[in-house]
């Protein structure tokens, strides 16, 4: 069996909170809305799926590392999350 | 009228774009499926999203400041940029 | 002329500020100190770094683009702006 | 004893080099350069220093809670590494 996501209910509540978000930029660019308007729908957004990182990376870490059945699935779990860390520090 | 957003179509269609990243991560994450492959999904979301935060400035720049109609309203578009900014500074 | 500065004497002394963080930092990684303390520290760097950009962009877009002698050099100045942004968006 | 940086010398060449990229920005913004060139000197130090937080990161991951003693420690260096990056989500 795979990592699988801890809290699924949660997470699924956070990205669909996200979608509507973007539904609401997306309303907001159609109605032609002010410029400034849109760039705050999308500040807020980045805010939202930030969050949402945030949420499953410490999940990732709690029950993939530290709480893996032994060295080699923490040593794989560890690598993964290095390699998605990468993009964030370019 | 307020400043609208040039290239409505464009801009739209990368909102839709990030509106199918983030249902296929919502499908991923109903599936119970790998935890980095979930986190893969997420990073290529926020590829997106910084995507359309940078037209949109970009737009904002050129539209809003430098081709503002006088000075009031180039200091006023200036001034909500450093406000926009500002959230990612922090 | 070119573009330089204004608030000359604060920019600077926030980059010395910033340099005596990066000095407690490296004497901190030879004194052997706890990974979380140096973690900790360069947090605090990022943030002192991220200060100091947004106080550099806010400048640029009040005195060169808003504030330019003509539509010329608000233009040129505008995608400098754009171009430095590029690289965040990544 | 603590949890210290492994490849301590290499860390160190990379504070060293981004103190070396302060005092190259603190030059050029008293020798009143343009703007533009200032603000493309705090891009390479800010890409500097995510590098080297991607460094100390990745060394806390695999020697801190992949190669922890114990659960206990690696579940500690977990909740520290959690706690940093909150601060990059925001």
């Amino acid at each position: 069996m795979g990592h699988t996501i801890k809290d699924k209910k949660r997470i699924l509540a956070r990205v669909n909170r996200l979608k509507g978000q973007l539904e609401a930029l997306a309303t907001a660019v159609e109605a032609d809305q002010d410029c400034y308007k849109i760039m705050q729908l999308l500040a807020s957004c980045r805010g939202a799926l930030h969050g949402l990182m945030g949420d499953i990376i410490n999940n990732h870490i709690r029950e993939h590392i530290v709480e893996a059945a032994n060295k080699t699935d923490a040593s794989k779990a560890g690598d993964e999350l290095i390699e998605i860390m990468e993009s964030f520090w370019k």
